[in-house]
């Protein structure tokens, strides 16, 4: 049995997209946290599912939140270099 | 050739971490970039790497920063359900 290559866009399925999406969650929060401690580095990932039933905002991070806010996000001492999806094919 | 399991702990070799961070840095910001589209949801992903040479923060944002920051992380109004590196196993 093979994996059929999926297109990137919107799941119109409200059911699949929730399933897709409790499934691709875990993964990216497992990912963030072996890439924090095999570079030891500090990662926040804040994942807000507006129409996805539990409407909250999940967050995992490797610091405290504020911490990371005010320390990094909201220093203006560190260099940023930030990314939003119109420009994900500079980095990958 | 098959792939090795690997033991999820700081690389001691510099150079292999570094390889490390930049690989899976862009597998990292592909699949947030990836679960965004596909579920329609508003991501925001910050790495920081404290040793690696360029010292500074990555973002990758579906939003404008100062938006997900006051609008969702720093917003009482939105229940938020925080992780770090010892609740992993709660969401994987």
């Amino acid at each position: 049995m093979g994996r059929n290559k999926i297109s990137i866009q919107k799941i119109r399925d409200e059911r699949i997209r929730n399933i897709t999406y409790y499934k691709r969650k875990k993964g990216l929060i497992k990912k963030a946290m072996e890439l924090s401690l095999l570079c030891d580095i500090d990662i926040f990932v804040g994942i807000y599912p507006k129409q996805i039933s539990q409407n909250q905002l999940l967050i995992f991070s490797t610091k405290n939140i504020n911490i990371f806010v005010d320390k990094y996000i909201r220093n203006p001492l560190i260099k940023k270099e930030i990314y939003g999806l119109k420009d994900v094919s500079k980095i990958i």
